[in-house]
């Protein structure tokens, strides 16, 4: 019996990890991994704490937990796995079943054979196909040429003002980096909202953040790169403006590397990645593809997305390196799109649907919003904004947004293991959760998002959203605005929408200054809805007929306030 | 149609969230809650915290997120109940269905009717039945008088020598707490090891970490207070061991207070708690009971259990408001006795079943150990331990246990609702969790768990736990132990126990050192044993047949080392 030949094509998260877990599978398969680029397993996700300096020691993006750079020496002596560096495949020959490469170095070219292929070429990102695009300062952060050449850009402390261009994670995340190194940033996105997973108002508490930290221009692309002797001088909007800087970085979403396996014959999909199997097989039995060059479908939809994680790259190599040696013996079960960023002292992610996603799969969904604390207040807590998303009949989970100061990350792991088990509102609202004041609340506050969400299905917490409330404030609508907070809050921030401040303690002894007419519309609202929701129940038990709660308060409205 | 009357017996946290919860079911219920103590509302679980001088303004355990103490004149105002504190309830006449209550500042006496009766008289601290224990200086830390008491001995700063009685979750937090105000401590548990609800092994990291900040004195119980002018000046241990010492705080359990249940005829449980159906109604249809002073059932193992956790208390307390009025509405399913302790920069904690309970109950299990970080190394990455039980044949999860600098709160909330869902390992193998770098790995720490397990139930990861490795090593056994690290780590930190060093990228060349017989028994490791396990995975690719990996390698070894 001969050893077994695999091939992987792609060096950096999906491919490396393939060819260790098929290593391990078979101490005596040939696997040999081809990457273009010089370096191998690189953290790409790491890219924007290297630029925004958290660490100095470019290695340590490139290195095992013990500091050992993983290259083709290390890969050979530790893993048995031949590593070509710098070597491009240029051609899969499925019906001799090799494939073609060149050394870029050298130009050499040569071919070799599999039994079993693996295309883990990943994505490419995607620039506007506008003029200027080839002028000195314009970059992305995709490869680790990308990143040295922003960390120069730090390094060097020339640059004083940049542009990045698109709102999404790596968008945010360069923006960030880039800020850290002094830079005066403007942050431009096409869409009406950053992160466009998100729902709008997520979105929009986002944007208010950021720009306490740099200008943030939505509903504008850019129309040109405009330059002197070559080099960027400003970025034009397609509203006219120019925008003065020195270095612009685009990050406006990537497309899977897919030419090779189109040109093989393998199938590719509506969204334009490789199709597959559960097995992360391609309709070429022995040729099989992961990571950010595949589509892969989202559980709950049942649908095919783009989803370029570097969490899935990690499962869904894994996956491969046990089915190309065992035969088909591990799933590949799919997404649920979850996601997170860091962006200064805040957190924002998702898991599962948002309520647009939702609307879309044609679910009959409900959803609601929790502003509340992480921990107690004298353990330092911080504040946390949840949307919940479920399903009206079954009351199942389909997703949670979530960010804020807070401790988002836990929040967003609890959801998406929820979702993962099927579990409903009911199976939250009881949930057993690790409970000491410096991790959590009493109710933590996912539990709590819970209450409030069965509360809403019971018909006991009646909720309107900031946009539709802003929207009848303008309109000039005739309504009760109830503001239950205490004078000294009221003093401190406020809305200025017409409200009327009665503190929830006062409330039941000054009744006669609500509405006579019980049928007229009153929303009731404080600091974050918990007093708004016990002064909405105490209307509601006197007699009031229409009594709605703005959701999340004040903490979670995204409009200007009068203070 | 009369308002109706509702009773609550306990103003801490069961008490007053039933209270509140009633409130909102019924704006026009009567609601009277007695308080024994002068306080309402403290977060016990603050304590800790305010002693340790975590934070100075005593009224932050004791008010609402927006600063209002919760004293009777706030529960009357915002919530329409009335408190009534320094208040015992002395008796509860179930036939006429009236409580008996004393007031303890004026000793005046009387009685009330009720409806619904609320029992959440929560439990009392244990305390050693020996010589000694009314002299001054020994105290527990389960009131607020307690915590004032604790406060008062740190901004004092005169005792300079302290015992701790007690190696559970209290004991360890106080030790904490008297640690951060320069107190030179010793902590004494009577048995073999703290934290009784971890393994040993876990128990064990735990004892480690605390002898770096305290003396930790195990399998020793207390024998007498020693004492001079009612003072007292030294503990007694079993043994003999005098330690001169001017504060004993114990910290040795609680039990439920259950006399007014008992004498009222009411159901106890074996274990001593009320016993309640899962609507928390004790054996009479009227009066409900939840919080300290009840049993609950397990969930897992289906058997009641104490399980004093303020989350419970105050989620018990909310299904039993909307019980009291709404009818029986809403279940409480029980416990898996998820809790959590920090203690100085780490912290440990447990959800489900430990491999002791698991062995217990009966379940046929398999159990692993996982050391690694939570994040990436260039992002400061804390080592986590988790171990994890699951059921054999279904590969259900049954418990995690999970201690470390790293965040482990984070860990514990996955698994806690894993097992509320009712996952499997292979449901957390391909888990999609959120990933990004200042969060986790991107194989997060709770599938990397999963994915050794998986291996441990295929067969391909062969552990042995430290504890039979030592055995074995005192023991003499002749075996070939592989330490598969670098050069520089084995000269930083190695066990000693006659291993071998073979660097894992130098295995393949050096097979020919190990040993002949290839049915010899090989035991690899390395810091966390996953080089350990790739050297495993290596040797039985090359016929040997008898090959052990250390379970978490040098980081869960729980012993000394030689280096
Ligand atoms: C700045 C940044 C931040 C990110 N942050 C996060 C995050 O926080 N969380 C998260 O989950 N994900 C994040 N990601 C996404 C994550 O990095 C990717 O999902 C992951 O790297 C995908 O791995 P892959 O191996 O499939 O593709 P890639 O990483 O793109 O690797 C593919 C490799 O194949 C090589 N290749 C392509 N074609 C050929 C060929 N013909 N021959 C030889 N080699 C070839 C390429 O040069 C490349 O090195 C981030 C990405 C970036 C760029
Ligand atoms: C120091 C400390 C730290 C803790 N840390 C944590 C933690 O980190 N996580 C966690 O989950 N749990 C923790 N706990 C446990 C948590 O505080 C309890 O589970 C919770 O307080 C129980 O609430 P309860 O209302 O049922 O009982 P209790 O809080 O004990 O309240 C019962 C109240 O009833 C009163 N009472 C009793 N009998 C009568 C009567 N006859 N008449 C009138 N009043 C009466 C008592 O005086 C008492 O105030 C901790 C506890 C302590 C002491
Ligand atoms: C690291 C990489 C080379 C994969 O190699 P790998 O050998 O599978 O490395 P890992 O450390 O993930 O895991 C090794 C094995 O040890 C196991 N393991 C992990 N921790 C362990 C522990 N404490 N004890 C025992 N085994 C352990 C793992 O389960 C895995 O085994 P399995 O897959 O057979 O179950 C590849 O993921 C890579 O190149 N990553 C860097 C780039 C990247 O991920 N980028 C995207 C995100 S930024
Ligand atoms: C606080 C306490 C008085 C309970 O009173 P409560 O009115 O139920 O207070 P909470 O703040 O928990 O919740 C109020 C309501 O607002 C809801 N709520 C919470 N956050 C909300 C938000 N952001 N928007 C809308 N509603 C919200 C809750 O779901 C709850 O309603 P529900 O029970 O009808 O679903 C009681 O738990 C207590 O005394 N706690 C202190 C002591 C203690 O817990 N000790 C043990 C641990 S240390
Ligand atoms: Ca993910
Ligand atoms: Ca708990």
């Amino acid at each position: 019996m001969t050893n077994k030949k695999i091939i992987v094509i792609g060096g950096s998260a999906t491919g490396p990890k393939a060819a260790a877990k098929a290593r391990r599978m078979d101490e005596f398969a040939e696997i040999t991994m081809f990457q273009k680029g010089p370096d191998l397993s690189m953290a790409s996700c790491g890219f924007p704490y290297y630029v925004g300096g958290f660490f100095d020691d470019r290695n340590k993006l490139l290195c095992t937990p013990t500091g050992v750079v993983r290259d083709p020496k290390f890969y050979w002596n530790a893993k048995g796995i031949v590593a070509r560096v710098n070597t491009e495949v240029t051609r899969i020959d499925r019906e001799n079943k090799k494939v073609e490469f060149t050394n870029l170095e050298t130009g050499e070219t040569g071919s070799q054979e599999y039994d079993k292929l693996i295309i883990a070429t990943g994505a490419s990102p995607n620039m506007p196909p506008i003029p200027g695009v080839d002028l000195q300062g314009i970059s992305t952060l995709q490869s680790m040429q990308d990143a040295d050449y922003l960390r120069k850009v730090r390094d060097d402390g020339h640059i004083k003002k940049a542009v990045v261009i698109g709102g999404g994670l790596i968008g945010i995340e360069t923006l960030e980096a880039l800020h850290l190194a002094g830079i005066e940033l403007t942050l431009v996105e096409l869409l009406p909202q950053l992160l466009t997973f998100l729902d709008w108002k997520m979105a929009k508490l986002v944007e208010n953040y950021l720009k306490t930290k740099a200008n943030v221009i939505t509903k504008n692309g850019v129309a040109e790169f405009v330059g002197e002797n070559g080099k960027l001088t400003a970025v034009k909007l397609q509203n006219g403006t120019e925008i003065p800087c020195q270095l612009a970085v685009v990050a406006i979403g990537v497309r899977p590397n897919v030419k090779l396996a189109q040109d093989a014959g393998l199938k590719i999909g509506e969204l334009g990645g490789i199709v597959t199997n559960e097995y992360m097989q391609t309709n070429d039995p022995d040729i099989y593809a992961a990571g950010d060059c595949c589509e892969v479908k989202n559980i709950i939809s049942g649908k095919n997305v783009l989803a370029p994680y570097g969490d899935l790259a990690n499962l869904q190599g894994r996956v491969i390196g046990e089915n190309v040696i065992a035969g088909d013996i591990a799933k590949f079960p799919g997404t649920i799109q979850t996601g997170i960023c860091k962006f200064f002292d805040y957190a924002v992610g998702i898991t599962g649907l948002s309520e647009e996603k939702a609307k879309e799969a044609g679910f009959n969904y409900e959803r609601v919003l929790n502003a509340s604390p992480d921990k107690p207040g004298f353990m330092d807590g911080k504040l946390l904004i949840t949307k919940l998303v479920v399903e009206h009949k079954t009351r199942r989970i389909l997703g949670a947004q979530c960010l804020g100061p807070g401790d988002v990350s836990k929040q967003l792991a609890i959801w998406a293991t929820a979702i993962k088990g099927n579990l409903t509102v009911d199976d939250m609202v009881n949930a057993d959760l690790p409970y000491a004041p410096p991790f959590s609340l009493a109710i933590d506050h996912s539990i709590a998002t819970a209450h409030i969400m069965e509360n809403k299905l019971r018909g006991i917490f009646k909720g309107i959203s900031s946009v539709d409330l802003k929207e009848k404030a303008d309109r000039g609508d005739d309504m009760f605005i109830l503001d239950a907070r205490g004078a000294d809050e009221y003093e401190q921030m406020r809305l200025g929408i017409g409200e009327t401040l009665i503190p929830i303690g006062k409330l039941r002894e000054r009744l006669h200054e609500l509405p006579e007419d019980k049928n007229k519309e009153i929303i009731t609202f404080c600091k974050i809805s918990l007093r708004g929701y016990e002064a909405a129940v105490l209307l509601e038990a006197h007699g009031y007929t229409n009594v709605k709660i703005l959701e999340g308060g004040i903490m979670a409205w995204p409009f200007d306030r009068e203070k």
